[in-house]
């Protein structure tokens, strides 16, 4: 049996979206026509406006529908003298939910993978070096994936960074709070011995 | 952190869509807006054209962009005599799958719900009476869901027929195929005895 064409059409198009296979697009799309057709002209709506609007940050490179993003307008975040480098606007909103991190953002928009023809100008370093050369730079906080394209990443802004003699530092692995020792992983175990800090006694 | 109008308004609409929640619709929006833009604008073409489009077919309620779908234009199957009682599109396509069923289809839309203010004309069960007494119907199978909505929906529109004199059956309950006796429940095992099927001898 053939559905309409413009079902048919509607299910192949909500594949596109990430973790959304054939029987979810079909419930998707079936539950859109029976009973949300307000709610899918709003997403339809929705997805033109920001495709039309969103683009990128002229100095972090973060998605913003501004020239200039939020957080880097911010004047005490400019003059803090701070700047961390991450992959995805995701981790911008991941770090920022924390509350623990106050200075800048620089969102590469990837990682280097040179096996996929991803060189540091894809992921904006030249930017990044015009940056680092410009502007009042105390600490670099490298906060990539702790993935092999992440520390590779990671490793390459690090030697970007001490040609400008800017202190660098990386974000911390180790055991995830909450966890427990049983099931962390065997790198993620030796990286929290190897990172171990010694106990302050005020 | 405010993320910009746009993603925020995104994200938001993207939350219609069933099963998706805060996160994934978050990696949803990043995923579009980063990646997939064009991918993106297909699907606010599609939704829209799919809402604008698709309607009711005037003889089985189905959801169709014609004013009768394929099926229901079929003259084999309009011929069959057998008329199925389903209560969603979606059933339809299961059904059609099997590949078991060459007749037509009715499709409420939904199922008797009292306590939700749905009665049989906002499940087209006058429409369904109409076609009872007009065309040549020489079986309607039931195939609502076996729920309790399903089942009170069933037991409604046997009566209607029993009133024309029409035979009808309800599709079998029992274990399914490939399912192991330990785990099934209760319910679908006493269906599956008092259901239980004389073996046949050649």
């Amino acid at each position: 049996m053939r559905l309409s064409p413009a079902i048919s059409e509607l299910i192949r198009a909500l594949r596109t979206l990430p973790g959304v296979g054939p029987k979810s697009a079909q419930r998707m799309a079936f539950q859109i026509l029976e009973r949300q057709r307000e709610g899918g002209l709003q997403l339809s709506q929705a997805l033109a406006d920001a495709i039309a609007r969103v683009g990128h940050c002229d100095v972090c490179r973060t998605l913003t529908e501004q020239a200039v993003c939020e957080l880097c307008q911010d004047e005490a975040r400019r003059g803090s003298g701070l700047l961390c480098i991450v992959e995805t606007p995701a981790d911008v909103l991941a770090i920022e939910q924390t509350g623990q991190y106050q200075g800048c953002y620089f969102v590469l928009m990837g990682h280097l993978s040179p096996l996929d023809g991803i060189g540091p100008e894809d992921i904006g370093l030249d930017k990044l070096a015009e940056r680092i050369s410009t502007e009042a730079i105390s600490e670099i906080i490298l906060a990539t994936n702790p993935t092999i394209e992440g520390e590779a990443t990671a490793h390459y802004i690090a030697e970007l960074a001490r040609q400008h003699d800017i202190a660098t530092s990386r974000i911390a692995h180790g055991v995830p709070v909450g966890g427990e020792l049983e099931y962390v992983d065997q790198a993620t175990l030796g990286h929290a011995f190897s990172g171990r800090k010694r106990v302050q006694f005020d």
